[in-house]
């Protein structure tokens, strides 16, 4: 279906119209003649589709009835809170990932990234549910997924085999988790998941809860292997929590190395925990993408699958107040979220694929802080809300 | 009007009637019968009304055009900022402080507190538009009006005369600004702010910024004075961002004072900022209340006038998983802002103020985390929505 969508501002810039066709914007400019169907935008702010670098499908409770958390502090307490619940509750990660999926795309995210659990107890389980989940939405949603070993790699033998196949089986990226402070050694477990990325051909994202200079020890193991294995472009961390707190030098020296190896973040702009400081990341080259993590699952009660929302609660956590700080919060749930995950065609250029969201707002600040109800969304030039 | 609101869950809690006469909770129990207008409420979640602890009606731009921020990074740039655009914008802050108070009450807010700029440049202007507001929402809404030295007390000479007027027109608290940071003198600072208070009778709410030990060595002083002054009970602590990176030891002890003395904290949940831990301050006595600061202003693009959504925030930023935890977030812009702010008859029990909240979640945990829209509105026993 062909369309002419009339009358929008593209990030707050002057009114234009948008051709779609073949689910791509054919032309974007003032004044588009058309045989296509018309929508008029009577000016709204245009905005690209929405891009979601971290979440859990796989875990949610969304539209269940509500989970009593009464789960310990401790990540150890959290993973084998959700293992106990997993094994118990009949969990069903195909119809609850598909679930979150559809009311992330209604709220105009259409390109995700999603971790899902590979361990020994749940084996392959949660992978074909969320498989099935991608290829249900292909179309108007681009879904990677992640083989994530939620229980540790070296921690559970028998985890390698299952990320192994679960690369084969079509996974997209694989996840790591923590090589220190869950695996307990960080170079063997590098190397194993370098070692598997590589023979795969596949990128890495691996979740570095480690903190302080623990955290920062790890990651330089990871931009070793990095720069050692010519994976440069092919890394993003998760979470990073260490380039939060260790000492500002310590940090500046980090990012340099990041930014030469184009090893990019991936941040929840966590509230309660040192994050990385979005400003000096990008300032220094870094690239950071914004995810929400789990929503409403065994690990966390918080979360809506809203990236306009969570660029918000980047925003807040980084203490970004004027309009060009905003548009740094909004560039990770956009087209840095893009370019990090390597979702391809995106934007608001001729030739893109045609994911495009409508809302009243004046600007991409306001559409941040307010995020005001999607008023159109329109996936690979299908209108899906 | 005497209604009689049928079959409603409070706080999560079995089903029950809540019977209103004459503004008031007449009964709450099961199976009531009376004369009354009957609403029907379907076994929807009963909260009280909601209380803003903090904010600061007179600077908002709520409903105006988008206020495109171009603001230094410091606290001195924002207030100077804020100065020059009050002179030269015509800020209307009567106008806005009603448009901001309904939204409030509409969001399910029936009692708030509210900073007023007080200072050598507005004069009392400010003021004047706050107390009309706090006339014309007289009734539905009990609104507290702080009078607030903003751009500091001994900073600039003839504040104090203005807080004094202030308080003589009806201004129900007296405010603070960084007695250290901002005045320069502590000391000097705080025995005239605390001289004013007692001369009035009335508590006092200071705006503590400072942070580390600078800031606990004004928060003792602020103890020391509050304690030989006897204003025990009268005293609150905004922001108080000290007792979030003192160390530990420092801060049970101040926790320890500050209960003694009945010291109370206010907190916005700031999630750029070290701020008071919600949990260790309620285990050691001292009670927290929380509010959104200001909302939409030359200070900050955020927040939204939604009490529910401001528990969520400070449940992020204290790490509130467990449904018991976010019950203290909960409890914060309930019973405890409440205490706090000294608003009286408060609470779902007979003889309370009928301040009653319906939405639609299983119990408060949910209600805090999905901030539901509000189904139904009661203030002081009149449905506002």
């Amino acid at each position: 279906m062909d369309l002419l969508l009339r009358n929008v501002r593209p990030l707050g810039a002057g009114a234009v119209d948008v051709a779609v066709r073949d689910g791509r914007i054919a032309a974007i400019g003032p004044g588009l003649r058309c045989e296509a169907e018309v929508i008029e935008g009577e000016g709204a702010l245009l905005l690209p589709g929405l891009v979601e670098s971290h979440t859990h499908l796989d875990k949610t409770h969304w539209g269940l009835p509500w989970y009593v958390n009464e789960v310990g502090p401790r990540l150890e307490d959290r993973i084998a809170n959700e293992r106990r619940w997993r094994a118990g509750s009949g969990h069903d990660a195909g119809a609850q990932s598909l679930r979150l999926a559809r009311e992330f795309l209604a709220q105009g995210t259409t390109r995700l990234r999603t971790h899902v659990d590979v361990d020994t107890e749940a084996g392959l389980k949660h992978l074909h549910g969320v498989l099935a989940t991608r290829e249900a939405m292909r179309g108007p949603m681009e879904i990677q997924v992640v083989a994530f070993p939620q229980s540790g790699l070296l921690a559970r033998p028998g985890t390698f085999e299952l990320l192994e196949e679960s690369l084969r089986l079509g996974a997209d990226v694989l996840g790591g988790l923590d090589p220190q402070a869950i695996d307990g050694d960080a170079a063997a477990s590098l190397d194993l998941l370098f070692a598997l990325a590589l023979r795969h051909g596949k990128p890495l994202d691996i979740h570095l809860h480690e903190a302080g200079e623990e955290g920062a020890r790890t990651l330089d193991a990871i931009l070793d292997r990095t720069q050692a294995l010519g994976m440069q472009g092919k890394v993003a961390i998760s979470h990073c929590f260490c380039l939060g707190d260790v000492v500002a030098a310590r940090r500046a020296a980090l990012l340099v190395r990041m930014a030469r190896l184009q090893v990019a973040v991936i941040s929840t702009g966590t509230a309660s925990r040192p994050v990385p400081p979005l400003k000096e990341c990008v300032a220094a080259g870094v690239a950071v993408a914004a995810g929400n993590d789990g929503i409403r699952d065994a690990w966390t009660p918080y979360g809506r699958p809203d990236m306009l929302e969570r660029a918000m609660l980047v925003g807040l956590r980084n203490n970004l107040r004027r309009d060009d700080e905003i548009a740094l919060a909004f560039d990770a749930v956009t087209h840095a979220g893009a370019r990090v995950c390597g979702f391809a065609d995106y934007g608001l250029k001729a030739g893109c694929r045609a994911d495009l969201v409508l809302v009243q707002a004046a600007n991409v600040a306001e559409a941040v802080v307010a995020r005001p109800a999607r008023q159109l969304v329109i996936a690979a030039g299908q209108v899906v809300r």
